[in-house]
């Protein structure tokens, strides 16, 4: 583990607050699950906050205990001259509200009625995750962040930091986001949101901890993994091989692609909580960036940072042209604004694929930010 | 009905065979259901076959009653004066076996049962569909077929009817076809095939007719339907709308997309048979053209006649690369064969909802065929 940050423990921030979200219903007090990675530095210029996608957490980096088979999800990207590199950089990464990794979701007791709020949780917007971080950082005292990246939902979270809280913000790394979610996108969270309402285990979101809605929520997975993958990643991995242990010509036979999909669906029933992934799915549809700002134009004039925004070819879910709506219009306004468009096979999960392929960008970028002391940091 | 084909029946031809199909089961007695338009000729060389998509029937063209509220799929193609002319033309379109619309299917008795075949149903592929459309020719005493014209499974089955049965093809026009299903494609269809087992109502295809699963279905259905459409045609038609039934920050609040989707799959479950359906995705995932030869080269050598193909540039289920790899290797083979990319934005359902962008073309296409009389047509 040379280039590792070793053995973590994810922490977990309770905040006595009510929190007024998006839909107007108050939510508190809060538990923030979050983990952090490098020193803070005096003036705590060094903070860069990793924000996580819809079934993410606050594991970003290193393990738990020595013999976790697999480190953190961004583990590639944050260690010791890694390009979020904690020799230099204070990494905070923090579950969004909604989920069910630490953070108050569906699963939290409602203290009010000292029951799992299950669907009587508000629905949320990104926009309220995001405000939900900020009062974490205002627990742990940290006023100014060099930058916030995160790819897909985590995207998502880094636009409306640089909208809502442009004071605090430096820079943001948007990559494989969008300005709104298509109709295609929320097509496709239909598809998995109905997959899990007709599984009668489900009990209208009453089921047990212990007794989730399995087949449905299974299926639920499939969709968002086919929306993940590409065309061209399935012809990769999968093309059309018939799995060995079936007749071609049985009913119940299976291409590769079939016992792909049911084995990862299948195995994530055990790691993820039915009701917080309706939760977050209903967040992301539910995400545009001009929400009660009277034009797109408005929305991102709020911006006042630096932004870089990685887009990728093979990306049908959050298609390449949704970033480009957003960085053409902030050239329109003269902001400062650098894109790339990546070239690569593997869909929206291209971000976590093929990290090598924007890692320079990200290098680049983060280093004239870090040097750059003149650009004036207003903090409130 | 100025130009409309006016009152049809459906035509029901009972076949005394046993077809031995692709698996190496026996199929029969079958039967194939049938639809005509226009007259046939003396010689018979004006006979045109129309090959239905998926979910598709014989019902082609005009109505069964005059208070019909829509007239067959394909009405704007076949009629008099219109480009499939049943002024000139004998129209020929059989509901593939496997379907639920008259021919032999997973519906039907199994004479050596006295039950319903059910999932005894052996498992097709589209060449065996395209072989018992083949002895309802013969049994017919048509000899030979002027072109065989198709959309998506349509498409398949003149790819087929050119390979299989050179002698009897004088033209085939495949359109949004695909030389073999891409995994994503497989992976759709596996979607939908889960949502239909995960449905306890489904009783592993022993359903009764008046009791199908319903949620199950219809949730394979709105698969379907995302298949066909496009992120285009989403956004023109839907956007981000919301119900205006409902509130932003329900729960179980809709999009306008959701709402479609609901309302379309809802209403297929009575229009169409659970196991049918299912049997129908097998054959479209099987579908490979250089199944059972040495190689694509060698299954597309078999073909000696010319051939139109025409693919749409939003279509992302069978995407217009996949068309490209077969026209490709034709031309490389000194086939006569001409291609089309139509734009379009209607996704898959592109060559119904715009018939209009290939029509011109095809209506050349055909006049040239129909004049060229020096067209050695070999006849078994």
């Amino acid at each position: 583990m040379d280039n590792s940050v070793g053995i973590v423990t994810t922490k977990h921030a309770e905040l006595d607050v009510e929190l007024r979200l998006e839909s107007g219903r108050l939510l508190g007090p809060l538990t923030l699950a979050y983990e952090t990675y490098g020193e803070l530095n005096q003036d705590s210029s060094n903070v860069i906050m990793v924000t996580h996608a819809w079934t993410g957490d606050s594991h970003a980096a290193g393990k738990h205990n020595e013999d976790d088979r697999k480190p953190g999800w961004w583990d590639n990207m944050i260690g010791p001259g890694k390009v979020l590199d904690t020799n230099r950089y204070f990494v905070i990464c923090s579950n969004t509200i909604g989920s069910c990794k630490g953070s108050t979701g569906p699963t939290s007791i409602n203290l009010k009625t000292k029951r799992p709020y299950r669907l009587t949780f508000p629905v949320l917007m990104v926009r309220d995750m995001v405000r939900a971080q900020k009062l974490l950082l205002d627990h742990l005292g940290i006023k100014s962040l060099l930058a916030v990246i995160g790819g897909s939902m985590g995207a998502m979270q880094a636009i409306e930091w640089a909208i809502h809280f442009p004071e605090m913000v430096r820079a943001i790394v948007p990559i494989a986001g969008t300005g709104k979610t298509s109709p295609m996108a929320i097509a496709l969270n239909a598809l998995a949101r109905q997959a899990i309402f007709n599984d009668p285990m489900w009990k209208k979101g009453n089921y047990q901890p212990e007794h989730p809605p399995a087949d449905g929520f299974a299926l639920a997975r499939a969709v968002g993994h086919i929306s993940f993958l590409s065309d061209q990643s399935m012809q990769l991995k999968f093309d059309r091989r018939f799995s060995i242990r079936d007749g071609m010509f049985d009913f119940f036979g299976k291409f590769e692609i079939e016992r792909y999909l049911d084995y990862n669906g299948g195995n994530f029933v055990s790691q993820f909580d039915t009701n917080a992934f309706l939760y977050l799915a209903k967040a992301l549809d539910l995400y545009d960036v001009a929400w009660n700002f009277d034009s797109l134009t408005e929305a991102l004039n709020q911006i006042s940072c630096p932004s870089l925004w990685f887009a990728f070819t093979s990306d049908w879910l959050y298609r390449p042209e949704q970033t480009e709506e957003l960085v053409t219009e902030l050239q329109r306004l003269n902001k400062t604004v650098d894109y790339h468009l990546i070239d690569s096979d593997y869909g929206h999960d291209s971000f976590l694929v093929e990290p090598e392929k924007y890692i320079p960008l990200l290098q680049d970028f983060l280093s004239k930010l870090d040097g750059n002391k003149s650009l004036d940091l207003k903090t409130k």
